[in-house]
């Protein structure tokens, strides 16, 4: 077959792979034949992705084989087609150039990626999906401590789809298009692992649509006609998050991305030690001022060009929060608004309705 | 100041600077007014780095400061001009929009930096030294279980430097033209910091010659006007490497750098977990092959295209050495003659005979 489309193939894959650890099959490739291409597999138990390439079956087989080495030999190769030959247990590699055996084990000792029976209920841009994922992953809880906030809700409203994540110190919602209405509304929580990976995916390739399919505690999207990740479900329920959402705002700053970043960026390096703590000073009509401390170090004051209404307002914030939000903005005239020292502020784009980051203050003790 | 030179300047010093762990002030740069300009001093006792900035000194002063957070505040301030301000042991930083304040310590407690009143002995082309260093230092021990190996051995000789560099198992030698002949032949040994650092500040100036003075134990390396790196010398013999260079080779190989590459890249995979064990296995007149065995994954062969004259061999190397020995010849046609399975052998290019780097292949038991 072709070299590059395996590599490709086994790419796109790899990051699922496990390290050898607890269950060492984890970390190998499932090789199979099916109707007249070749199938990869991966699991890590709780995604499984498979992924078809096109290839001349002379026999069929199946395999598993250590997905690092297959993985880098393939990617070493620089001839055009390679050959993939089963013996047992073991399989050869032969290339122009360059042959390799690989000691492989039986594919039944492989886990079974489940299968999903339940029909399409959606199908969704692979372009604006994968523009989206980057926009509310970072706002997910790392720690499992509420398995529900370790993943982005997906919440299926008629013909939207809006993606929502939060950790409870800020939270993301981006809404986007579906292609079709789906019959019934209905929420899950995808795994933020799952999630990632499929951004990755349409990354790397380009895809015209995704199709979405649900069963009872799994969730199956397929890209295209040849790769398809199914992941579990978180179990529980989203947080209400809506009524979070502050109605009133008493400050509206207007910034450019740019000048907001670089004020941050100072105010981050005095913060390391304080958690990030940082301190956003507004004052009508343009005075914006960010200022920092680090025991023992020193101070620092950094000023920012900014429109600003409503009425003065000194406020607290994890800096890191905000970098995370302006990231899913990337440039651009960002508007942020505030409610409060002890309420939530928002950022957004001036023109764009279909996505807002949150972000809750830091009490501060002066 | 420009903010960009005292950025600049920074950066240069950066990389001596000594985390946080022994001796506090070793991770502080020593700011003095000298004669109408800044001078930064930074040490980690064994090399010292001063560093000449163009200033408007209106008052003089000397003061110590925390490297990492004056460093960083200057790389991220993006205003054209900085001030700074002494108060006793505190420095006010100040741009158009930023401004910090920093603690900071006496210059009194700042340990010394050597001064070497001798007389330059010789003059390098900073170009030509930029280019040597990355070529000889690999070669260098890691370990100090031989100290005089930790280092590169610098040898003046009438109008030429030699620089070399083994760590027994590997050697690396390359000849460059002085820009006016020693007095007297001496040789020393310079640290290997030293040297990388020398061959990173040459890389970020550009430099028309570089000065060399050197006194009992120290040596010093005048980069322009405005940039000097002292270091201790290595005590000890540098090891009379040239009796171990091959007189005779049995086999000579020649061989596109870009083919060698691939086939030992191959190889590598499978030697991961033996100490990168290879074997090259040569053929008159063409048929190089490189194996490679990883216990219980597989085994690999890659065949490289080369021009070979000379006896039938098998030996076995470390491909990392031979990695490192290609990095320094960089690209185009590559000789690698061999001296038998137990001697060494020598990699250079065709036409330049400035440069040789001879490794040791590696005793197996087959």
């Amino acid at each position: 077959m072709h070299t590059e489309n395996l590599h490709h193939g086994l790419n796109l894959v790899g990051r699922v792979v496990t390290p050898k650890i607890t269950l060492p099959i984890l970390s190998n490739v499932l090789l199979s034949t099916d109707e007249g291409r070749l199938k990869l597999s991966v699991t890590d138990l709780e995604i499984g992705i498979n992924i078809w390439i096109g290839a001349k079956i002379e026999k069929p087989g199946k395999i598993t084989l250590p997905a690092k080495i297959f993985s880098e030999f393939v990617s070493s190769c620089n001839d055009k087609k390679i050959d993939l030959e089963q013996t047992d247990f073991k399989i050869d590699l032969k290339s122009e150039k360059y042959s390799a055996t690989l000691q492989g084990t039986a594919a039944d000792d492989f886990p079974l990626i489940p299968e999903i029976s339940e029909k399409p209920t959606c199908a969704i841009s692979g372009k604006i999906l994968e523009e989206a994922i980057p926009q509310v992953v970072s706002a997910t809880a790392m720690d499992e401590t509420r398995p529900v906030l370790s993943g982005v809700c997906f919440k299926f409203i008629k013909d939207k789809l809006k993606l929502v994540a939060t950790d409870s110190y800020r939270l993301a919602e981006k809404t986007i298009p579906l292609e079709k209405a789906v019959g019934k509304d209905y929420s899950v929580i995808v795994p933020l692992k799952a999630v990632s990976e499929i951004g990755r995916i349409l990354g790397a390739v380009s895809s015209e649509n995704v199709q979405v399919s649900v069963s009872e505690n799994q969730i199956r999207f397929a890209i295209n006609e040849d790769i398809e990740v199914i992941s579990r479900l978180i179990e529980g329920n989203f947080p209400d998050y809506e009524q979070i959402i502050p109605t009133k705002y008493t400050a509206k700053v207007k910034i450019n991305f740019e000048d907001l970043q670089s004020a941050l960026k100072i105010a981050s390096l005095f913060a390391k030690e304080s958690a990030n703590n940082i301190k956003i000073k507004l004052k009508a009509p343009n005075q914006m001022i960010i200022s920092a401390r680090a025991e023992q170090i020193g101070t620092s004051k950094a000023s920012a060009a900014a429109e600003i209404t409503g009425s003065d307002l000194e406020v607290s914030f994890n800096a890191k929060f905000i970098f995370d939000g302006m990231s899913a903005l990337k440039k651009g005239k960002i508007n942020f608004d505030f409610s409060g020292n002890l309420s939530p502020a928002k950022l957004y784009l001036e023109d764009s309705k279909d996505y807002f980051y949150i972000i809750m203050p830091l009490r501060t003790e002066e």
